[in-house]
């Protein structure tokens, strides 16, 4: 076994408001940030996995979003999976 | 001016306590996922800029990490850029 490290980045879908991005555009805005277009705001969870091979990490990670990580009706998810640095 | 899509992640600081990835990796064990070793919990924000190079967007994602985004006591950023898809 060895342990991969996945970064699991969960978003809203396009076509879903995201309140708080657009008030951190505001937020920027009012700070002089002028060349803001548009924020979205999303969550990201590092996940250490230990598996037989990045396949397998990567299987579980997208299991894990489907089951409790991300709302499928709302939000979309990707996945990207490094082998973690020995101690 | 071009747009620029700025990719920023805001993790918190290893040495922070994080009771949200904590309760995350419980319940992801509690749903048959033993091969979780921690779960570390964060926030991704893609801001879409329009800067005259992606020297310039960096210089402004990175100054509104340290202005707005990030906490800087308890969490760090990173930030990826990329020139954004024409519509």
């Amino acid at each position: 076994m060895s342990r991969f490290l996945a970064s699991v980045a969960v978003t809203l879908k396009p076509a879903v408001n995201d309140p708080e991005g657009l008030t951190i555009a505001s937020a920027l805005h009012s700070l002089g940030f002028a060349g803001v277009a548009s924020v979205r705001a999303g969550k990201l969870f590092e996940i250490a996995i230990e598996a037989s091979s990045a396949e397998e990490a990567r299987t579980m990670a997208e299991a894990m979003c489907e089951r409790l990580l991300a709302n499928p009706v709302m939000e979309r998810y990707a996945c990207a999976i490094a082998e973690a640095e020995r101690a």
